[in-house]
């Protein structure tokens, strides 16, 4: 990234607007977010389908803890790209929100109001002082009370995003074309999935491996959070020539 | 935008004077507003109109998601431009403050009254350390109990202004130009919906496109605030060809 | 203005002393009054008038929202010039702490009581860091309850001055030898509106619209507050041939 | 003034010192004492003199609120010199805490405590961060409850100083001198008061104004604090060819 | 390691994005574990391994000061690389709140549940203002509480990662290597014992010395942290011709 | 004194270590204290005596308002110098201590713990940010309950000494070794008078001036505190042919 | 010491990491260390010895107030090596914290709980803001209830160290080879002293002189911290020829 003078003036200590009205370490941080991997949701009729490829430092490392999808409540899945000790704050302020909506009002936490309460966190850190903004979009998904599937997206600068698809995360660009491309075809969880996996191929190289990828759904039926086997992933990459043949 | 060596001074860290009397950041802030959407308020004898353009990422993002126009109470709307995060923050300020008001004393704000509470919020950021102002603008319009339309701006230092009609965000001024050109024909809500969406075509180049745009009015009669269905919208572009024919 | 090196290292973050003995930040602060359109003060023996002319945005801006003369108290008017949302504060905290002297000591705050609270408010934000000085000057006249008819300044240093005639703002100097120069002949408050009316003019090239200007009066008879209809003022103007031919 | 590199280093933020162990920013708070205009006390066996002179901005303003003594007590006057609103807030501070030592102790309080509490406050600001110095020096006279007429000066680094006759503003060392002179000589009030306007005059070209110019005796005699009428100071100057013949 | 200006303007004051995205204090911290010593954590069916290598400053330091390896809980064991105050810091944390967990819910903390509370507190050093990262990492091995060994490794950043068999510390990469290359054949507590001194080998040239070594084992059968003899170390050592000759 | 730029490097905002290990800000507080007058203390078998050298700024300032020698309680004395306003703070700081001991344990506090407390005072304004350190030295004498006399010096980086005789302030270096050449005479508190006066005359060009100076006794017979009048002071000082011939 | 432009960008503020992952402050602190006289440490079998040189400033100072061993509690006794100021408050904190431990246990405090309660203290002033490390190290001996004679070293970073002999401050290495090469024949506490002066002889040109040096032990058999006499001292130095002949 080029790195000019006039840029460094607004970039420094707490978060300032530069001449042209531009919050740079928001901009930075968005910069993290494309430095992870990606992560794609999709919203079908039938329910939400997150998905997401993780970067395994090592054979040895345990696929599970670079895993990038997280149940948030038993209706409530999110997908994270970016800095990840950031994101899994951010994770960890959604659980314990979902339980406080259920402890306090009896009843599970819509997808809206719990991203907007994400976000609305997000923001403080980029307008007081004495802190950096979070690094990592997170895609919120679940399925609310009245069996609406529902969709967000969390950027870095506090605001909330409804989709039908969305990719986030490294090739951010080559997934969401996948996604604008085939998204008119989706009609089943099944063809979500597909969809998914297609739009994670087209930000990797050669092909997906399943160690390091993670998949999960919250149908519309059963409104509840259901993570894919690594055996199901592989089987869906294979079906669909997406395993990387390396 | 220009840059020199002067200003760069006193732009940095806390909101300061210039040796010339300004407040850079606050200016800046003003540049983070131009750099958004335009949003429209006319003010009607027979009530409020607010209009708002939006953009889409994506053909696949939900279009609600990226309307700037939001119901703050039973009789107050309010269109934001700027940057969306921190128009989020002032738009939930002012839900929570027409609550109070409600629970307190009984009855609804004034529109007055609580665009002042907003700038009062807006101006604490301007001066104190260790934050930066609101990259922001609102346009607050409703219909006070005693039945009279009002329309408020508030801008990034805090400074409310009373208006017949207004534009905020890109290309503001092309739009308050088509403002103060028809402003004297409208009577009804109806003329100041279609004056609205004149002053909005005015920022985009080759016409509207209805998806991401939103408007919504406050009639007198009624003293609600009521959304237009996209298709409402659409149909008002069409008829007076402001459709985007791309 | 001129600005050299040695000004710069003066002027930043918190208000600190120049090596000759002054606070640039104060002095910057100055300038922000400059700025603004130009506000009147004058003592008759039969009552304070206060005048202020203010800058119209677009000929659909409600005059009134950038009237620059606001009552205070029954017996207490302000006028402001310089960065209007601080001014605003100024005028708020006039206003509870009128409020609280009555609630407290059932009788109307003193002008000059009044006066030296506000301008307690303004020095401290010269002098403790994480803020920066208000950038407005007050003009608060008023009739005490023995009485007398007084008018203050209060300064962006936090220095109040009492006034038999003063002005504040853009093109103070020209407005200040109008009143220098025909003061001596001012007996009534009608005397004293004409004079302010003139200094404004001074302030303005080619004459003054009645948009955007306000003028109030506190007469010794009544003690009460009272502002000039629009209309008044222009037959006021008109009178004179200080009306803008444009 | 010269300013050098070197000296740069030391004056910004807090007050530190500079390697040969100086606090810039309170030798730049005395060069604020030093733009004002001149104070003088004189203490005499028969009570103790303030005088001062001061700059009226316009032949509008009202010349008492320009004035630089004040009753701070009963038995005590302050005469202030430099920034207007830094001494001020020292001058408010002086009689809370005389009121307070009445309220605890039922006497009057000492010159020397009252004096020492000042300058404890004044060097709080020299020595911890967030703030800046103090930009004015105070002249404290009185007569204590045993008789004896005192007379300190405070200076922004803090330190009391007790004084037979001195000078402190603009011009000081010109009026100390014509002080050290004749100062021997002095040995009623009105020799006080006569000693005390030639300081004064030694620190203006051209003679003085009564107008901005004020004087206060404290005579051991009655032990109260008392103001020379305008008419009085007149007569002082014109009987000892002190006023501006311009 | 190469140092560009570019890369000044964000390694400062707080933990700020860099244009590109990257925190570089919490690289900075990585690099902080590099310059340590090497530690190793190996996960077998039978149990947990962990070893470590000391640097002695003298023949006279008591070898147990320098140790690695630090019992958190009965069925807890924390080895440390990187800066070693920092690292005690947070092995301090471990045991206080394994000791609230069993206090609280009676019975011992999960490994991961323990991990995650430390990485919490790594990732807010470096999010808010006022305090730098911390210059460790730790392997956190352990058996839960239903027989299942896990071994976790907690970076800088604050993110967790499950492992598998993990070198952190100098030479990092040379340890890994030997680790993925013969971990498959790795079934019991003394071949993970073997492994992990093969691998912290590989990062010491000319083979090990006991003194500054440390090992311990956390088997599934007892559930116990058991720490290693120093005569055991030396003799494992010996048996696979890894001392150091010299 | 000569300024490097790697100097300037250190010795900003809070006190932190050069990369020689030194920290600047107490070092130039060092400064501070040669900037000031000469003090002396010397202890005698038969009691402690201190003695200091003033400067008056006119002929008209009261000498004792710069006397650099406070009496802290019955039996303890302070001579101070640097700084004048800080070594007050730190005098007022002593005499509360004192209280504060013979309230709470009903006997004086011994020298060495007073002093121990008023260096920890010192010390922590040199290591916890936001605040300067003390730009002055203490002599801290006294007899203890058990007759013996004590006397102490505090440095501006807090670390107490104890002395048999020593010199602070202005050409401190000359007065020490005129007190280490005398000193094994001295057996009385009139030969420690007498060897103070001698070292102070070693700091001043052409012999001393009784004004501005003041020295005091502490007895070990009486245990009580006692200073010498101007004229003893004078007696001695012409006895010794120290007078300023001048 | 050599000083480069990198550097620099490392070492002011809040201590932070270097791009290789150094606290530069933590490092100039350590430098702090060595600008300081040695002190030296030697564990025997009968117990801990602690010796330190001191310098004095004069021979007018009394030797005891530069010297560097204190006791902490009945068996615990410290030595310490540095910036004065600092040692003494971490000497307070020992002393403080023994005496918390026998209030609240009814035993005395471990020599190693003592030291990590320490350097816990010393870690915090490295990694949160609004301080500086202390530029001090610590050698705490004692001999625990179970009769163990200990011997710890506090460090600048919070690192505790176990040493069985140990030499810090100025000309450190040279003392630690003395130690090193001779500690093996070390037996009984005699033993130790002998080589505890042969050690800070190493660091001393021309031998040593019994003022200003300091010496102490730990006797496991009495369990009791004594200090030895000057003239022990002086004897002992005699015998070994470490004497300064100068």
């Amino acid at each position: 990234m080029m790195q000019n003078s006039q840029q460094q003036a607004y970039d420094r200590g707490i978060t300032i607007f530069s001449p042209d009205g531009r919050l740079y370490q928001v901009e930075y941080a968005r910069e993290a977010v494309k430095r992870g991997t990606a992560a794609v949701g999709v919203r079908t009729p039938e329910g939400v389908v997150l998905a997401a490829d993780g970067r395994l430092r090592s054979s040895l490392q345990v696929a599970e803890s670079v895993e990038k999808i997280h149940k948030a409540d038993e209706h409530l899945g999110i997908a994270t790209a970016g800095h990840a000790a950031d994101a899994r704050q951010l994770v960890d302020l959604s659980r314990r929100r979902a339980q406080v909506e259920r402890l306090r009002y009896g009843e599970a936490v819509d997808v809206e109001t719990l991203t907007k309460a994400i976000t609305d966190n997000i923001q403080e850190f980029t307008q007081t002082g004495g802190a950096r903004p979070f690094g990592c979009a997170l895609l919120i998904g679940g399925v609310d009370e009245d069996g609406s599937p529902r969709l967000f997206e969390t950027d870095p600068s506090g605001t909330p995003y409804e989709w039908k698809a969305v990719a986030v995360g490294g090739n951010q660009r080559e997934a969401q074309d996948e996604l604008e491309a085939n998204y008119p075809e989706v009609e089943t969880v099944d063809d979500g999935l597909q969809l998914a996996f297609d739009a994670l191929a087209a930000t990797a190289d050669g092909g997906l491996t399943p160690e390091g990828m993670s998949a999960a759904t919250i149908p519309v039926e059963t409104g509840s959070f259901e993570t894919l086997e690594r055996s199901e992933i592989a089987d869906h990459l294979d079906e669909n020539g997406l395993l990387d043949e390396e």
